[in-house]
């Protein structure tokens, strides 16, 4: 995951970015950082923790200049440093520069044995840190240059805007797998940013999405980006990002994530092969699994209800459960409605199964707290394969689908029933019209170049 | 508001009273506080900040001991003050108690003018000084008849716990405004909540509520607590716990609280008298107007839809906005879903109006965001009055509807078309079979002893 | 110990009060509390930690007004709680008052039995509380009549400020047992503080000791404070001052300290009994030996030498040693000079023994540096008496002296010899002209009224 | 300045490089951190803040293995970066390793400019960053090789500690300008440290120190580490770590520093050209100024008194003092005895006079508190030229001593006389057996290779 956000020719960049990053904090949790550019030099601050602890007044005033990048990163294993945290500054022949990436390069191994084969060190355990080294080493001229040389040596999914001093690079893959949109702020100058829900606190207007294969150039020269399609565009943009990642009001290439997850929740009852229970309610997973079981809801005509409560005040750390409360920690987040949901048949509706612990635990507590029925419904297929574009799932030994029949996880979650969406109701729901990256359902792993 | 929560008899008292306090955290998120008691001796940490920031490993180290009372403050005007978390903690004749208070006591500056003139000095601005304060001025010798003076002295709303050196005593007032409930610990001893969403946590059975007028004596030499009627109980619990303050999985006096919310949002639908409209969605303000929304969509047929997006990132302290972004707040709170709502005809319920800023944000919002129309719908009759009975509503002056009339407000808030539930609507919603305490909305200031 | 200080008629109060609570961080690094008074509030900041590190420019922000008293509290037993800061607030049957007390009071718990007997209530552990319960009880129309009460009840070593909305009262025992100074400030207004060298740093000049048994009354009606001798003066301050707690360049009641504590090596040069080695070096433990080391060695004509490094960066916490270092946590705080002091005789000076334990590891120390021999030599008398009267003694049963003769002592710390300044030694160093309060090292606790 | 430290071969390994880098805290408070190797993974925690604020138990937990480096960095200009703080760490072409560095590379930006022009990159703007660059560069096989490639590339005065996975690799320059000693632990293995003082507190045995261009190399083939001379000496070192730097507690290069420092004040008084007047007492500025002044004292035979206290509550941040409190911050370190010095003639001994504007401040300090005359000596020649060895002097610009003349100077600080220690009479008081650098006063800037 992890989101990205450039903001160009306005005062307040830094501040925008911050803004624009706080309405993307869904995207990454762990660590944020920005870096905005004045007479010449770069100045960055990143750190753990979310923005509204990272960039408060006496940050933003350290961070001066018309343009600024920004990130947030997830969480991932082992990236415990903090130096894992991006912007990525370096000082390198042209001078200075900074890049924020959100994506996953495959062939990142590689070209790093081939770097530190001729020389290279590498300080942190980041892809984005390949590119970096990619363009300083480029024999071209010209940054632009340089940008699409070090690309053309890069394999994966990948959005990266790099700031020199004076202007932005913004480049997306020619896959378009990650989202990233461009628009006009009100205040003046441009963003550019992972998902829209950003332009709207920035008070930004939405203009187009950052095509596949293209690069944006923003310089001092001209008023309007600069575009130049530098791969041919072979459009097929992540599925996950509807399922479960984008915010349910963010537009991701012309599609509504709200209205797609109710698709898949409406496609999913339409097509539900198990209907043979009387349901008395759809009770979403809350908060990502409610646009899905509206949906769902409004096809069977099942009444939808809150049947679990989520609570929002946890925090990272907590006191230590004693040995008799094993299953606090989900329940600490998720509560079950016990008065509504006692002696009822509930049609739970999750986004997705990963590992299916938190499935079972669900199942589990809705029991335990007198749901006389448990039927488990997912808004998106089996994922049976790991994501290699940027999205965080786990080794495929650890998907339970990987291992496991539908019934088997049935079984295993202790659910009375459960149903999967199909790959092509997925699509569906998506709108046809796209051939997506789907590589965690089907196990295509297109990205070749 | 504020909870209260008191473990009796189990050796984990102080971490079950946090994790109770955990489960609690909406009614209060300013302080927080727990006294245990061991060994004849009173231990107590309190601090400003979230139960999860101020009860970690170290500090449940030190509140050792079988017996625990907890406190979250809700946050109040002047209160800043850490000597305002609770609970209060004092040596006097006896030894050592500490006390812990939900509610307000409406007496309490002529109780204070009174303790005062005798000599008394109070150090903090909290009304449960005053208690303690009478608790030792009482000439009885034991301290279960001390504290029925110290009541028959006090005028209020109240929940109070009582710890001394080995027994809990547990009260609440006549009218039993406040709730507060018993349960079994299944891990051993017995514990009393504000909310019933506080025994799920902690695994514990609920018994019954506290009765109105009723003190429960927790001791050693019983199991099972003594209980007295202190009082001569006239039944009138807060309307206001089901419409705004309680968790929804909590069941108050017997009433679920989702439930209830549920047939406020139904009873306004069914007697909404402006429908010349045709609305496209009912869209709730998240969170607590969802249940009512649900009701009043199920009972319209109207969609529901998740019109607006809550951000749950939002901190203490965050970035300023510039001048030119003053909505930037209520937006960093509540986002539109543009692409769903753009166009459409908006009904949207929230279960208060009380100042009429925040709706009119939200109004302007989602116009902003493209909404055609807006028909504002408020689950609960028109505040005119202030509480004095425990909810912090503020001065009679700044209430809108004090000083506006119905049209008035919906010309305010820039709405299409205003409604309320009215208060006999109110009532039938949580059930006609009790007579409520309904100062807020009907200005029957009721508590006379 | 304690430091205490009132600023009275300054624009800056809060801020002066702070400095001055710096200069006088010596005498108090648990905790620290400042109270000012605007528009007759009282506004009161206080925490744990060190005056640079609870008084920021936002603290000062709010504690505004033309008045203010501050307090350093030193670490004792049991008073860990932040409760136990002052200074000690109260609203009692005048108004505000806040108080700031440094010293002892020997009756406290006789005075406490009394009080809850008719009902008072104690929060805090601090006898600073006896006396607020005192001035609120007493029957007397102004508040100066009622401190002249309280005090009639007192019976202790003490220096209070007690600052209502617009008046401060400034009292000193009537041994006048603790310091307390009388400045004017050059920025306009008064300062009242336990030592002189707060002051410089705030640019006040020094006009007069408080008198023994004196109330000093600022008020808005007057210019300069009204003098009230309340009590008839016995005068008898305390020598640990000299010895050990003032800093060197405070001036105490018209004698400097620096030169006392010189007075007290020069004494202890010329009377020492054993001077059959011969010491090559008159070394001190720093850093409050020095000035009595440097009066041993003019007096002697032995050099002087630092053979002792002191390490000021050590903090409150750190890493724990391993079992094998287990005498780390002396060595991290004083280093011996190894290359000066290997092979040659050493003539240690500290100020006093309490328990003898870090002698002990001095002495070690510095053996195991190379030192050929070390001869201990304290500027003071032995310690044989716990201090009741506001310095922070052990038990008589961890005392030393209590259990040994000072041949046994010198055994037990491993020293070569030992000798101590004898008490009339100690007298004629000070200044033979007045009678002091030496209950640590004769017993006699004279204070009774 | 800087600090390093190296353990080699002791399970406790990070814990004792903590304690190494707590006794060397002088040398640089800005941040500080550690690299541990264990199972061929080198771990890194480095952070701003002081060693003992850095490394609590859980930094010492994750920072497993037996061997570690560390490094303490003293505060420069621009350097506010996290980034900028040590061990860098690097993976390679041979793997992982981490660099401690104390010292300057002044062919820094050529080696830059001609690494950037073959495509590096520069993350830091640390010269560390440059050997990590030039060692990975190397087209050797084994690391020591690489080391020595990398060295040949290299001017500058520098210690370096290179830790691979299973070895430590420690440089000297050949001039030897920056200490460094190597020495045994009590509890196994081997500890090379900037100070000796470091020897102390982790009980460990001064063995030797490193030789000027020698490389040891620990691996665990060895017990005693293998040396190689890799460049032939030309032993020139520091003379300002004698004047200024080192803890007097240390010995650097077989002479110890407090002795060193009373020879400069011997000689000081010895050579005194200006002894007209008749001092009263010779008063050091703490705390560097107090071996010169015994020194100066023992020679002249006028008494040494501790005529300036220094405070060492001063934090990082306080108080910003009114604007009529401009010298309020030296004062808040450094306070005048006034009773001492009122009247008196004071001869006042600093270790160095950089800017100037210190001394003036202290002098002006002085007279205000009622010296009668303030004569100034300084236990240093001149610094007329910028150090670029290693030590943080300012640009030539602000050196007084290249602004001014001796007798300007005086009259610029207020002072009634002024002196310095010459050239030759500081090579005499550390030793005249040595050629020592000294480019700060000759500007001799021998380093060429």
């Amino acid at each position: 995951m992890c989101a990205i956000v450039g903001i160009y020719d306005n005062d307040n960049a830094a501040r925008l970015a911050s803004i624009a990053l706080f309405a993307m904090q869904h995207r990454g949790q762990e660590a944020t950082g920005i870096s905005s550019s004045i007479n010449g030099k770069i100045h960055t601050i990143k750190n753990r923790g979310l923005v509204s602890e990272v960039f408060d007044d006496d940050a933003l005033k350290i961070l001066k200049g018309n343009m600024a990048i920004g990130h947030n990163r997830y969480s991932t294993a082992g990236g415990d440093s903090i130096l894992d945290a991006q912007p990525v500054f370096a000082k390198y022949k042209l001078g200075e520069m900074s890049i924020v990436h959100n994506g996953n390069l495959i062939n990142k191994n590689e070209v790093r044995e081939e770097l530190t084969n001729n020389g290279a060190i590498f300080q942190t355990g980041m892809d984005t840190e390949n590119l970096i080294h990619l363009i300083a080493k480029s024999s071209e001229n010209r940054l632009r240059d340089r940008i699409k040389e070090a690309l053309n040596k890069t394999i994966g999914a990948y959005c990266f805007i790099v700031q020199s001093r004076s202007k932005q690079f913004v480049i997306r893959d020619r896959y378009g797998i990650r989202p990233l949109s461009l628009g006009k702020l009100k205040s003046g100058g441009y963003i550019v940013a992972s998902e829209t829900c950003a332009f709207d606190l920035v008070d930004a207007e939405f203009i187009r999405d950052v095509r596949p294969g293209e690069m944006l150039i923003f310089s001092e020269k001209t008023n309007e980006p600069e575009s130049i399609q530098l791969f041919e565009p072979i459009f097929r943009p992540c599925a996950f990002e509807y399922v479960y990642f984008a915010r349910p009001d963010s537009d991701i290439d012309g599609k509504n994530v709200y209205t797609t997850r109710q698709n898949m929740g409406k496609t999913l009852a339409k097509n539900d092969k198990n209907k043979d229970f009387k349901a008395d309610m759809v009770v979403p997973v809350p908060d990502s699994g409610v646009p899905a079981a509206l949906g769902y809801a409004s096809e069977s005509k099942i009444p939808f209800e809150y049947g679990i409560i989520r609570n929002h005040y946890v925090g990272r750390t907590f006191i230590e459960p004693t040995q008799e409360m094993r299953n606090l920690k989900v329940r600490m987040k998720l509560s079950p409605m016990k008065s509504l949901i006692k002696g009822k048949s509930l049609l739970v509706i999750d986004d997705s199964i990963v590992r299916g612990t938190t499935s079972k635990r669900i199942v589990k507590m809705l029991k335990d707290a007198g749901a006389k029925e448990v039927h488990f419904r997912v808004a998106s297929p089996e994922i049976k394969f790991p994501c290699y574009y940027g999205i965080d799932t786990p080794n495929q030994e650890e998907l339970i689908s990987h291992k496991m029949t539908k019934d088997e996880i049935c079984e295993y979650i202790q659910a009375d029933s459960l149903e999967y969406l199909s790959i092509d109701d997925l699509k569906k729901s998506i709108g046809d019209d796209r051939n997506y990256a789907l590589e965690s359902f089907d196990g295509d792993y297109f990205v070749t170049k």
